[in-house]
């Protein structure tokens, strides 16, 4: 059967178990590995890594597309594989590591680490680990749930290993479009136009030479674990369809909207959901990553077409999308995480961008990757990608976390990812900031007004008013910007600060 | 003579005064202006309103492509007739205005106002005041010395009323390159592919019938004020070359590097000064202001060609500069400012991009605009354009301000405006810091060694490894973040936050 699936008679003899493949990675090498927030990646390799490391020490660099699934990155962490990891991670275990300062981490814009490779403005990938579906007739590689770095990662790398996965469908060909930018300075623009433009190659191109080893694997990917919409999604979700429904009345936008981004997971994906019984229709995406909200957009008939870099789907909806893969695969594209996130795709197309927020300030400066300003969450993502270029960067988040000893929003961010330049909407459970046009005390007027729970709205407010009494363009009492999150880190509980 | 530069025949009878032409902005509306970093901004009609205001107060919004010369902005402020101001300014009594909350000031990415306008995201310009050379046969504008929003300005306008200075070289008409992207969702890509690409017409095309006045004036720009390079700006460029050709070296960039971009003011002036005595050749630049250092970098060969939204130069620079007009014009060509600026366009020639820090922090973030975190100097300009979307993000300032009370290098910047996702290189008087795939405890180590003045650095080498010992992927103590801050705000000396 996996005959069938090497389709380049040349590369047919290039089977290896993953221990002899993961011998081709030694000490102080770079791998880029397939995996795009748990969709896609390499399965086997990266396990007999970790095997090799607890009798021979070994440390790599890992790049990848985004998270990984089946706690690869918490395998590898815990076998002391990870000197350095980059762009995006979203594992407790690997977490641990980095806010302890045991593995490196760089935390970038997903559009921008393959353009940094390509311009060896970062060390070059040595080998690159990539799940594939199946291998065409000239050694191509046709990826599985994801495309992510992929492309670039083989493109680029001395040696590429391929996983194929002959648990894939078959039918994953042809999803995928592969398109990579030219090098600079000769680059010319790119022409995807339409979130359904099809401007590249349903597989990877590389040279079959490169292919060093070819592991058979049969395991799926993990699911998402996204949690339901709950009350709090749920209003979050009406203030945001209530606005698009202002904004279609003054003639701004249509009932098509324009083509929609939304972060990964819960509340991105409640939103998203909300959709569905929303007045909108003939809606587009053009996001990172399919989850669940886009199917049942899809089953709804909502959605005309989606774009992305992966899909990461839960059980039951992974389920029912794969009985009907036939229908839903000439809906969608997958492409390299570069285009997906690319400044001049996302500007051109006019995305409306919906991230989640970690805690946002009064003058409407976002935090979305550090808790406390120190500890590292998962990373910065795509959101900047998006909140910088795209016709809107809408941030959302609950007002509360923690039952209530932490307030999402606060007199200043503890760190800052997206600045008040990038940020045009914040919604709550609260209610939804419009900030467009605004200067910075008219944007935290409408911020406290509209966004905070009403056990921090008084506090806000009276912080406003004595450092405004201060001046400024941007009015803080410094010594007591941030004292709101050291009451939460002494005391457990932010209403310390002031109460 | 100025029958001449009005080609229209229909337009010649519409030559009002400056008073006549004012008198079509009403109370509350909204005005664009021509005027880029000094370059083409009206000169008659604003000052008419200012007049007009002592007797007949009225409150406008203001929104022109960057600052204003002739203290033009301190007019209007001084003449209580800014209500709302964006996107850039650099005026002392603006400022102070704005700081204390009589003015609203929107601080804008460059490239962005006009898409918001467009999309009707902000309030839409009511009049434009557009500074122009000549009237073209069919009603076309041409600009002088700048074009930022003039076009867009001129295209959204219920009215237009023109300034048509009699002392511009006509010679201008044929510099200017006016390109408009196309409306959203349909648009494609700029064809612009490179520093000298002209992909547009050479004036600003809008029906005759809209421009309602046409006044006459004849007052040259005011010039530049920037200071000569000294020994620190010196040290920032001879950092900066020596950076330059290890990436040579390296084989990264070759000796033409890439398109240079540089941020309006001395220090950045004087850093590009700096090539004129360096190695490399066939420099391009693609900018937004072309300064002192672009006419002597041409004057050197060391310069091929330079693209820019403004012309802004000092006397001695500008008058050598006109008296050979004809041989610089064919080489330098001057886009709307959203076409300089575009996040496509910067992104697909790789951009060096090099612009000045007030402070940074030992993560390398960088705050650009607000003195103390609170108080606004000037405004991002288009820097957050450019360090985004380049092929490499250089930020420079010197270590020290204030006689040494101030270090440009804190624990943590007290305002952020390009976050460390968006910074590679950081460069002072001491050294250059190269931040490219490091994490943030690696960046800490690298700029407290080569960036941080040696009053300081111990102290900051302190914080930094008693922050790690708290842990967190950016350590920090957040009750001490901005000590230093508060320090130089009580004691006027930072140093004594920790001595």
């Amino acid at each position: 059967m996996h005959q069938d699936r090497i389709r380049c008679p040349q590369l047919r003899d290039r089977i290896v178990d993953a221990e002899t493949a993961a011998a081709h990675i030694k000490d102080g090498m770079t791998v880029g590995m397939s995996g795009f927030t748990k969709a896609g990646e390499a399965k086997a390799v990266p396990l007999a890594l970790a095997k090799r490391a607890k009798t021979d020490p070994l440390k790599i660099t890992l790049i990848t597309g985004a998270s990984l699934g089946h706690h690869m990155d918490q395998q590898l962490t815990e076998a002391g594989v990870l000197a350095r990891r980059m762009p995006f991670q979203a594992d407790p275990a690997l977490r641990k590591a980095i806010n302890r300062g045991d593995v490196m981490f760089i935390d970038q814009h997903l559009s921008e680490t393959v353009e940094q490779l390509r311009a060896e403005q970062i060390h070059s990938v040595d080998v690159a680990i990539i799940e594939a579906t199946a291998i065409t007739e000239n050694g191509g590689i046709v990826p599985t749930t994801s495309v992510g770095n992929s492309a670039s990662f083989s493109i680029l790398a001395e040696k590429v290993i391929i996983e194929l996965n002959l648990s894939a469908d078959p039918l994953w060909e042809g999803v995928h479009d592969i398109f990579i930018p030219t090098r600079r300075p000769a680059r010319t623009p790119i022409p995807l136009v339409a979130t359904d433009s099809r401007i590249g190659m349903p597989y990877i191109p590389i040279p079959p030479e490169k292919i060093v080893g070819i592991v058979l694997t049969n395991e799926p990917d993990s699911y998402s674990e996204i949690l339901p919409p709950d009350e709090g999604t749920k209003a979050i979700s009406d203030h945001l369809i209530r606005f698009f429904l202002s904004e279609v009345k003054k003639g701004h936008l249509t009932n098509e909207l324009l083509p929609l981004q939304a972060g990964i997971g819960t509340i991105a994906n409640s939103v998203m959901h909300g959709l569905i019984d929303s007045p909108f229709y003939n809606l587009k995406m053009y996001s990172e990553v399919l989850q669940d909200s886009t199917i049942q957009l899809f089953d709804s008939g909502k959605l005309l077409f989606a774009s992305a870099a992966a899909v990461t789907l839960s059980e039951p909806v992974h389920k029912a999308f794969m009985e009907n893969f036939e229908t839903y695969r000439s809906k969608i594209v997958l492409r390299p995480q570069e285009v997906s996130n690319h400044p001049e795709v996302v500007r051109r197309l006019g995305i409306i961008g919906i991230n989640t927020a970690l805690e946002f300030d009064i003058y409407g400066n976002v935090n979305s990757t550090h808790v406390g300003g120190t500890h590292m969450m998962n990373g910065i993502g795509g959101s900047g990608d998006f909140a910088r270029n795209g016709y809107l960067s809408i941030f959302v988040t609950k007002s509360l976390a923690k039952d209530g000893a932490i307030s999402s929003v606060v007199p200043m961010v503890s760190h800052v990812d997206h600045t008040e330049h990038d940020v045009d909407i914040l919604v709550t459970d609260q209610g939804l900031a419009d900030l467009r046009g605004l200067a910075p005390r008219e944007r935290a007027q409408t911020i406290i007004a509209n966004c905070v729970h009403p056990d921090y709205r008084e506090a806000l407010l009276d912080y406003h008013e004595r450092a405004k009494a201060r001046g400024g363009h941007t009015p803080h009492i410094l010594e007591e910007a941030v004292s709101w999150h050291t009451a939460f880190r002494d005391h457990k509980d932010m209403r310390k600060a002031f109460s």
